[in-house]
């Protein structure tokens, strides 16, 4: 599963940086998590296929998350855009399009069905390879994170059963698929013996925009991959408690705390033009951590070293 | 008066060129005209001052030419803006923006005033520097034209005076305002006779989007640089009167028509990468044409050839 930041600032943009976006690809599907103004331009540059987006997701209705959405919708129906789509975000979302879209006298070509999150913990969508949930933050406004959870149901096969027996491309298929395969020379390798159990489902999980709240560790436990809001670093620990915002120290804590495998910072505040303390704040308490850039993608699966 | 172009793209952004925007200066003022998606970034981008915006004027409301100004309103918020912002635009936009700033909670710490626009021939700012005024369009739904008028109270003192009796600034400022002037040996220089009248009203014209419309021509008579939409070439005009849109021929025939001093062509279609063709077919009927390009400022004084 892979994530590439669209926008990774807080407000008002600044410093050549932009409101949030991202885009999740778990395999061939692609979602956009937020959209703040001019998404739809950043995915040009950074040669997103729009089209390839199936489902999009809005954690809060501030307008740095969301004030691109109706710029993508309707360039989705400009370019022809026939597949449903299906939004998901909090109530009032869905009263925003449909006056924009009957002021501006705007008849869709496809099919947009905008689904109001609920609180508590919600699965959103269960598909053989993925899921996605749902969960509540603590902000300003309602506000939701969300897990990426990608499926495996097959097997892997062994590689020293492929070296040794020279299997092909389709024993390998066959034998993933929980069919024995008969070699040339009449043995028969077993999948129970060649295989061994599908890996656990990569998570990804994303919490922005939150105060620190240790009671999001229950959702987020064990994730490949967390994005956690740091708009600030701990010298405006104020800041970030009246503004209910996180500081550096507060994501790393929480990724710590969780139990996590890597931790992506973002969400900057304009007043950061150089980065570089809230990644060394953070990694110090969580040394496994990276600044979100745009037009970076990052893997749940952490690069070998 | 001057117009720098932030957008001049139709529909979906693409090569680069952003939905529909232009800042407006008259003197020290300065108004934003549309407000497509990443306005407030291209203000950045081209060294506007945000700060500077007085006032807002918004043509219809399909989101290439307003899907920017939440976010424009609600940086200015959060940039401490403390002066009262009046937006002028359609019945709706006001819906729009309650609701957007009512589901954000968003308290604005200035005033915001919504104008509806109304039919006819209106007079929006009567000021002594400036005028604006609307005038209804021909598009798909309710759309305006806008023009800019600078007005000009004082008289200009006569070069040939300056020169003979080495008048000082204080002088000339002196007979501008009506005042004579006694010089040091004596002799008085009469306002009446040192000066000659105000110079005429300089006209900007606004015509985006509109089908090709003769009647407009009563509206924009004479004005000294009009910007009129040119969305097609005019092998496309079945489009263009389809779409309720305008070819650059039409754009150059109503500049004609109407007697205009220069012409702007822009709101180009997403089809053409190279724009020569809209400039050459406009510039044929009325050469007195210029493609507005993004990040350039024209005047409505035609330069000194």
């Amino acid at each position: 599963m892979e994530v590439t930041i669209l926008g990774n600032n807080s407000a008002v943009p600044a410093h050549h940086r932009h409101p949030t976006s991202q885009v999740v690809k778990i395999k061939h599907y692609a979602f956009l998590l937020d959209c703040g103004e001019g998404t739809q331009m950043r995915m040009i540059d950074f040669s997103v296929r729009r089209s390839k987006i199936q489902h999009i997701f809005i954690s809060h209705l501030h307008g740095d998350h969301f004030f691109g959405l109706p710029g993508v919708v309707t360039s989705f129906n400009h370019m022809g855009r026939q597949e449903p789509l299906h939004i998901y975000g909090p109530h009032g979302l869905k009263d925003i399009l449909d006056l924009i879209l009957q002021l501006g006298d705007v008849p869709l070509q496809f099919e947009l069905v905008v689904h109001e999150l609920q609180p508590g913990l919600q699965l959103l969508i269960q598909h053989a390879d993925y899921e996605i949930w749902s969960f509540p933050l603590q902000h300003r406004i309602p506000t939701w994170g969300f897990l990426f959870k990608e499926l495996f149901s097959r097997p892997n096969v062994i590689k020293a059963y492929i070296d040794e027996f020279g299997l092909s491309i389709a024993n390998i298929k066959d034998l993933k698929a929980g069919l024995d395969v008969v070699l040339p020379d009449g043995r028969v390798i077993t999948t129970r013996e060649a295989t061994t159990p599908p890996p656990p489902a990569q998570v990804y999980a994303y919490c922005s925009d939150t105060v620190f709240d240790e009671s999001l560790a229950e959702h987020i436990r064990g994730a490949d991959l967390l994005y956690h809001e740091s708009t600030f670093t701990e010298d405006l620990a104020d800041k970030a408690a009246m503004t209910k915002h996180s500081t550096a120290a507060q994501a790393a804590r929480l990724a710590a705390l969780a139990g996590v495998k890597q931790l992506l910072l973002g969400h900057y505040s304009s007043r950061f033009g150089d980065l570089s303390p809230l990644l060394e704040e953070a990694g110090k308490l969580f040394p496994n951590t990276q600044l979100s850039i745009e037009g970076q993608t990052y893997s749940t699966v952490p690069p070998k070293k």
